[in-house]
């Protein structure tokens, strides 16, 4: 089967996940319940989840025993979304080319959704059909991954630094814990449902790490570019904040040598693995050169 | 050991494994961890860790299998607090006597503080030292109490009904799902970690239910009757946000009544235990006849 036809088939799957783990927007309390779908179902590009698939077929695990761990990595992954776009946060109002959640409904109902979208990912990851050893392990990686040591540290460090210039290995840190950890959680888990062992983790956690970090230095470097409607976000917003970014520390040019050193650790984790990898490595390549 | 005792006991393993699971204060991101701090040591009355641990201690459960559901279920209620403490939720400055989390430290910190404890409840309930089939029944348990079918559904139920008069057993509903949830789950981790059966259960969601109640109706009438000092929060609030209550919908006669009722609904939901239930019992009395 051909990559994209993979990609595909695991987006269906977790566009059908989703819609079943979401609550019913027709029951009462509606508005809540609407407000988590609207966040949800969006129209991400579901990155986690098809990295939760690509390293879940590395090691040919049932793609039965992925649909809990990616569905549950895109949840947190959209809870942020609806939280970091908040007021008192980055105050966004547009997201994925739609209004933000708090925008379209209201700001109480985002955080509740927020809340309950955390709250589901950990329970589908509770539910059947994992196998509670499995379960367990994944939860664990994805509340490591979630937490102060992880996407919620990040958020809390970026605050932080608004407003003032930080050193580059501060940002790289700040942009491991706050979109890094996920998308190592994402692959771990993956990894995990298909009985990895312990260097085979190590190897794709290198991969993980290098792929999203050269997601950050990416969207920095289309920040910087593109204009509002092809991001379908408020574009230069980086800049407006005083934020730090990978071109404000290395200009354009060193930003863009920095993703091909992150391309090529990314194949040299890689390799080992063979042809099998090829997914993993195509997932690589779209985070360097997509265009939004 | 006197029941007194046993609560002294049962708290200081509390207090002891929160400020175990909670993240150094001197550590970066230091605002974040400090939040998470103030947030959930705050001098609770840990009702929830006692409920967990006087349910397991009716099934002679090892007191070290309760700290894990005991701290989670405390981490849930604080992170809930937090977050409808903020200013586009019930705008509270007030809580325990002390500055809500969002006053004492900003906004964008106490939604994140919220989010991150959250997350470390669930953390904490996949860690060691639960055997994993346990750790999943307990993740279940909580996980679904916690979101739309419980407490954030409950919280979503309240405010749409904000500002209009609901009937008794909206109200009940409402309440139910928004603190009667998480109190029913308390005892259930406890007694699931005790090895309870089914029939137990049953009698112990019957009891949680009724104290959950109980609890609420309590909880409505002081609000009637004791000022903002006695309370440690803002007195009043539910006549000034036109929020319906057990005193306005029965009278203040009615609703001590209903708690007399619920009273006896306790007493026989625990009778079968014997005198082995005395700290559950107590736990409830307390509930009905709690001045703060």
């Amino acid at each position: 089967m051909t990559t994209d036809a993979l990609f595909a088939g695991w987006i269906a799957r977790t566009e059908q996940q989703l819609q079943a783990a979401l609550p019913d927007p027709e029951t009462a309390p509606r508005r809540l319940h609407q407000a988590m779908r609207h966040a949800a179902l969006g129209g991400g590009k579901r990155m986690r989840p098809l990295l939760v698939h690509a390293a879940g077929h590395l090691f040919d695990a049932d793609p039965a025993l992925l649909d809990a761990p990616a569905v549950a990595v895109e949840l947190v992954h959209c809870y942020s979304l609806v939280h970091d776009d908040l007021p008192a946060m980055d105050d966004d109002d547009l997201r994925r080319g739609r209004p933000t959640t708090h925008v379209a409904f209201d700001e109480a109902t985002a955080i509740l959704a927020g809340d309950a979208l955390q709250t589901r990912a950990f329970e589908v990851l509770a539910a059947e059909p994992l196998p509670p050893t499995l379960a367990v392990a994944c939860l664990r990686t994805l509340a490591g991954a979630s937490g102060v040591a992880g996407m919620c540290g990040g958020q809390a460090l970026d605050i932080d630094a608004t407003g003032r210039a930080q050193p580059l290995d501060d940002l790289k840190h700040m942009h491991a814990l706050k979109t890094g950890a996920l998308i190592r959680a994402a692959v771990r888990m993956g990894a995990l449902c298909g009985g990895a062992d312990e260097t085979q983790l190590a190897r794709l956690d290198a991969f993980a790490d290098a792929l999203g970090l050269a997601f950050q230095v990416r969207d920095d470097i289309l920040d910087v570019e593109a204009s509002s409607e092809q991001l379908g976000k408020t574009a230069g917003k980086d800049a407006a904040q005083d934020k730090s970014t990978f071109p404000a520390l290395l200009g354009m040019d060193g930003a863009r040598a920095q993703l091909e050193t992150l391309a090529a650790t990314m194949r040299d984790a890689l390799a080992p693995f063979g042809t099998r990898a090829g997914a993993l490595a195509a997932l690589g390549e779209l985070a360097i050169h997509r265009s939004h």
